[in-house]
């Protein structure tokens, strides 16, 4: 029964219940964390003889430079050949950064801040910066953007994608608007794959700032969760068939494929894009990680062989997705009081509560136990304007403590949302 | 006999013969590289059975994290300890980075920039800001403080480190000076050490700026070309004597210890500035490799081992040093045209010619297959007033490539000489 539709009573009934069994929970002293999309033990052993690659002694990059030494900023030729086919675009249209692809993009941001972009005015000498946040999001992408002093608007989320007949108007109208954070595969965390046609409207833009950037985070591009991936249009190529191949910067990394402290990171971008950012690199870094590089090619081989090795992934996290959605489908469908994705790939499950009750739910999860994703992070500035957004990171509980954390889930939500009902928070 | 005691005729036939002799070593066909502070290959071998520490498959730091997932923002215990020791602060004084110092330092500038230091004014928001530069000094430095636009004041060196005087004086009346960098052992390039007064005269500083800091870049603290090093005084300590230790910002890595592209930098600081520092450390990345972390901790076990490693470090680069330094005792040193230190740790021997020589000299050594650090590169904006100092880095090549190298260096620095004597450059 759908828990608007039942009297007061019976919400009052149903509010007891759902109390009476939290403080059950709450007598099992749980400490478990779903608070981040981090991948479990599990998965890290994936890559563990990773770190034998160089039992044969052979330190030596195709270009006859030795890994261990000073050099080759922008990456070893085998790692721009591997991670540009991961991200797909050339391999000289790429820059292999350190383990953080986070990292890149706030260096990328922040080199348009002091230096502009092509040739632009400094973002950091203009009065306003605007940027373009499709929500919810990644909660990181909004702190960097916070962190330079940059106005956020947010842009709803579709099922095909961010809301584009609302860009396109916004961007060709203000020219303080100088980027969008998007994440184009499985997105942060509602696990939508942007349609061709949004892909395509991406790649034409005709913003009035020409300093502005789409930062595409595709972070999950080969993190699928079935059998049968459907993959994205390939917006560069897809930019250049329109003469606006300056419109993206392309960002990766393997922190969810080998290990997420220790992976590598790869941005991509038009050839023009590269070369510029390229002259500011060498300011801030002599070289990043060239023996990690090295690890990864060795490891891997080739992209295929990277495609492989994500079926190991999804072996393993696949029945933690699947639990989820079971349970919300079995617990909370029936009554009416959230909605969620049911995602085919990337690291989340975005979970709608009845407005309002997000903060109530996380609170009342974290006080039995259980560390959710902060109510509201995955909007800009911390808020969302309905409070119902939960983001769930399944990957990293063991599957035990995953039903027991979403056993608990459900009840709060249950609870929430009848005290929401009758008007008691 | 000295070059300048010489008559027109003598200097002619001496000009003559370097010219000579100049033109035997150009149809040689050389090709060496001794342009920056790289290790050579025996070096990087020293730390290779870094790799197999993990043959134990315990990837756990001693606070129970997993060093191959995300966490541990500011660098895993053991760390800490570790490179806590190295940089003589306390373990709670430290933040662990990634591979790179020089990226730490860029991080530091540039978060004042963004959000000033301890609450001041962000310095993007003056109209000035200024650095102090004791010259000659090392070119990153200069380009991360150019890169934001920062006006490089330049200070001279002396025996004993940088004039304090000079310092002291500036620092009082003008609260635009926000900064000096300083590599307070083994200098780079003279290999001057600052001497106690010296350091304590900066650990009292008293700037007119509040947010003025000391960026100490104690890069080469332990790596000594001597039996018998001579530590400097401890800054941090000498500040705290006098409540002065929010003045600095100290900085190592272990570029130079294990590898050069694949190392930890360090930093430490006052509780204080640590602590502010870390508000803002997780916006532009969330972890750094704790793997590489764990890696070396392993490897090393203790700081007295690794001063034990740097011992090995010393028999394969002090030859190479006591080659130079021969050299131009030898070929230069009677001619009376040229002043270089003789260091007893660092990368570098910093080479002084006749004034208006240094350019000629690097570009006679280039065009005879032997490429040097761009004359000029160790001041500020790359402009040597006297066109006189060259920094020769002798640990990259084969001694008997260095051998070749110095003896071309020791001709160009005759021919460069006697041109300029002759009035014909």
């Amino acid at each position: 029964m759908n828990l608007s539709e039942m009297s007061r009573d019976e919400l009052l009934s149903f509010r007891d219940e759902a109390l009476s069994r939290y403080n059950d929970f709450k007598a099992q002293g749980l400490s478990l964390n779903m608070s981040r999309g981090n991948p479990c033990k599990e998965q890290l052993e994936l890559s563990v003889s990773m770190l034998d690659v160089f039992d044969d002694g052979d330190f030596v990059s195709e270009n006859g430079i030795d890994v261990r030494n000073y050099g080759m900023l922008d990456g070893i030729p085998e790692a721009k050949k591997l991670f540009s086919d991961m991200i797909g675009v050339d391999s000289d249209e790429v820059i292999i950064f350190g383990n953080s692809s986070l990292n890149a993009m706030f260096w990328t941001v922040q080199t348009a801040f002091n230096k502009g972009v092509l040739g632009s005015t400094p973002w950091g000498k203009l009065d306003k910066v605007k940027f373009l946040c499709p929500v919810p999001g990644y909660d990181r992408h909004f702190k960097v953007t916070e962190f330079f002093g940059i106005e956020m608007i947010n842009i709803p989320m579709t099922a095909e994608g961010p809301d584009m007949d609302l860009i396109e108007e916004l961007v060709a109208k203000d020219e303080s608007i100088k980027g969008i954070w998007c994440v184009p595969q499985y997105s942060n965390p509602d696990g939508i794959s942007y349609s061709d046609d949004t892909v395509r409207r991406f790649a034409s833009l005709k913003p009035a700032a020409k300093d502005f950037r789409i930062f595409w985070d595709n972070a999950y591009c080969i993190h699928h969760l079935t059998d049968s991936p459907k993959y994205i249009l390939n917006i560069l190529d897809e930019a250049k068939k329109v003469g606006n191949e300056n419109i993206v910067y392309i960002f990766g990394s393997t922190s969810k494929i080998t290990f997420p402290g220790a992976g590598v990171a790869v941005m991509g971008a038009s050839r023009e894009n590269v070369e510029a950012l390229k002259k500011f690199l060498g300011i801030s870094i002599i070289s990043y990680d060239k023996m990690n590089q090295l690890r990864h090619v060795k490891f891997f081989e080739s992209f295929e062989h990277m495609k492989d090795h994500m079926k190991k992934h999804m072996a393993i996290i696949a029945p933690k997705f699947r639990l989820v959605c079971d349970k919300l489908s079995k617990e909370i469908a029936p009554l009416g009081i959230g909605e969620w994705t049911d995602p085919e790939g990337g690291y989340f499950v975005s979970f709608n509560a009845l407005s309002g009750c997000a903060k109530r739910i996380v609170k009342l999860c974290s006080e039995a136990g259980v560390t959710l994703t902060g109510a509201g992070a995955t909007f800009p500035y911390g808020v969302d304007p309905d409070d119902r957004n939960i983001r769930l990171a399944p990957t990293y509980p063991p599957i035990e403590d995953l039903e027991k954390a979403m056993d608990l889930f459900t009840i709060c939500v249950k609870l929430a949302s009848a005290e929401k009902l009758l008007g008691e928070k």
